[in-house]
């Protein structure tokens, strides 16, 4: 098999890039290793930034995004038994960020890509890419029991963090960066009503909590938990408890209980590969870069990766110049660490760690006071929230 | 011996208080450990916010520094051998910093003090506080090789980090919060014109720099060395030699090199008391709170205590409500909490730790090119580092 653009992973990142090629006149082939129940059941994150938005629309992935999704001006921080929220729009001369899950994204860019775009082959696990550095790359996969391959112009590995594509890359050329967290998310679904009107980050000496939602009737819950937690630990009753110690305020607010649906334990992790190309390779999403979830960066972070790739491929196809695409690793790994600076300050600012000392929490509290009594701090945090220029 | 205020420590916040005491008619005592020579000697911070600026010349005290001092309109970071400048002016509405250094603020202070104000004692070593929660708090001091008592209505502790003033509080009541920092400082004062125009404050892999000056004519450098350094290590063309290595950037600039006439290593600690009043007994600087040095806000946080309490013991004096004294530790510590973020993550993002991982140092590259690219990042440095209301 032959294309121009081979895409191994069918996540958000490899069906966005697909489809911008497509839109592109550059045509693709998209290697997913699961079965299509499988890709379109991956809980994962729910908050696109408004950048995100833009670009699912224009490849027409907006309309049950907007039948369905929820737009949110702001987020909520609670600390302190204080509420403060912080007016994204306002701070960012209107941007927002649509609530609307990544499952959802995936099951829209699928049903478009069978519907109008080139082949999208599920169980096709890539098994390797080879001559990477020369002028015709293959992907080695496995698909019906046999090994086949796909020569390509490009091939861009989209496959995330546990992804074959980056073994490519050769030892001596690649560098890369790691922090972990002692800590995790325990994650909830409920079907309840969210508690809370937007996103509410809450800092509390028992952990961090956040209250999200996937829709008008869903509740989306985070705790931190320990790292290596049981979920078996965790019977709704206990979460339900501990969100309503970690979340309250001085006042009113109550938080509505409901029956809870799925939980799991999300490990966290800051990790980024350099560079994010080696010759004909390019690494987009969770196969480049990972970041803990309290930023609500990763999927953003993926589809700015394919967006300023897609770019350069039409550049070249248009004009013959590789400058564009000679610059993506470096293009795209200034947004990326600047999202790994932000995911990092989110989670350290926002987390209790075992063990903290009173001196970490005080500043803990004073940078959140200061948020909530400053406009540049304020500032700062949304226009990182809302989400920068994709470059 | 009586007085209204008894205050003790002949630094900048006891000397300051005293003259804003003073200036609202009400009589005070200052009881300074050390001889004149040596507390006119002590070599300290030398970064003045525009707030210190403005109350050392409401309380007379302006006139040298009028002429001697360096009016900053912004300062330099360097990174990835790359220079940029903070204007501090044009982010915060036209605040300036004033570069004059400690040790002559408080000559200025202890002169106009001798000239006219209440007794000033040097050689006086306080011993104790005595009844701190009784209407007649007494501190017990030395002099002149007899012990002697200075009864008050009320007591200032501005004895610094390690006076006796806060023992006082009892155990049960105070609460301390500290961290260290696994570096230090190598501070040289140095007779050559300063080679930068402005503060420059170097990130680099071989560990942090700053460039500072006394005045036209006298450089002050500071250099990241390992806590507990011996200043014999560091022979004159080694610290020229690393300075040279670590203010190094892309293009022209040259370090001039000069006789250097002191050397000296400042460890660096992060450190706060709460309350800053028990009773009659009030805390102030150095006595109530400790910062790295990186943010220059040791000096401006004592004044901001001094001008806070001077406010409301003349409150109390016109008016008689204790209001604002009751809320003295309260208001002060907002600010001194603001001023440690500040200060630790200046260090920790300037600095380099022994060991620290690539991650981490990614990090910090990516937090200062933030600063050098978004006007909220920037904004949110010149107006912490020009200095906060004094609350």
């Amino acid at each position: 098999m032959r294309t121009t653009v081979g895409i191994i992973g069918g996540g958000p990142a490899g069906l966005l890039l697909a489809r911008l090629l497509h839109r592109a006149g550059i045509d693709s082939v998209v290697l997913e290793s699961r079965d299509r129940a499988y890709a379109e059941g991956r809980q994962r994150a729910g908050v696109l930034e408004q950048g995100t938005v833009d670009v699912l629309r224009a490849c027409g992935a907006g309309e049950r995004m907007g039948r369905q999704g929820l737009v949110h001006h702001g987020i909520e921080l609670r600390f302190d038994r204080r509420a403060h929220r912080v007016d994204l729009s306002s701070l960012t001369g209107g941007r927002t960020v649509m609530i609307y899950a990544q499952t959802e994204v995936v099951k829209d860019l699928i049903a478009l890509q069978l519907a109008d775009g080139g082949p999208l082959f599920f169980e096709a696990r890539a098994l390797s890419v080879e001559g990477a550095d020369t002028e015709r790359p293959v992907v080695r996969f496995l698909r019906g029991g046999r090994e086949q391959t796909l020569e390509c112009d490009y091939v861009v590995g989209c496959d995330g963090f546990h992804g074959i594509a980056r073994n490519a890359v050769p030892e001596a050329v690649r560098r890369t960066y790691e922090r972990g967290y002692p800590y995790s998310w325990l994650g909830v679904l409920a079907d309840v009503p969210p508690s809370c009107e937007e996103l509410t980050y809450a800092h509390s000496a028992r952990g961090f909590a956040l209250h999200s939602m996937r829709s008008p009737t869903v509740s989306r819950l985070y705790l931190q938990v320990p790292t290596g937690e049981d979920v078996a630990a965790w019977p709704d009753e206990r979460i339900w408890d501990e969100l309503d110690a970690r979340l309250a305020v001085d006042g009113p607010w109550r938080l509505e209980r409901g029956p809870i649906t799925a939980k799991s334990v999300l490990p966290m992790r800051s990790w980024v590969i350099e560079p994010m190309r080696h010759g004909r390779l390019l690494l987009a999403g969770d196969a480049a870069h990972i970041v803990p979830p309290a930023g609500a960066k990763g999927l953003n972070l993926a589809v700015g990766d394919v967006v300023v790739l897609a770019r350069a491929l039409a550049a070249l196809k248009e004009t013959g110049s590789t400058a564009a695409l000679d610059a993506y690793s470096t293009t795209c790994l200034r947004r990326v660490w600047r999202a790994e600076h932000f995911s990092y300050l989110m989670t350290t600012t926002l987390h209790t760690e075992p063990g903290q000392s009173p001196f970490a929490t005080r500043l803990q509290l004073a940078q959140l006071d200061r948020i909530a009594s400053s406009t540049a701090a304020a500032t700062e945090l949304a226009q990182n929230y809302a989400g920068l220029p994709f470059g």
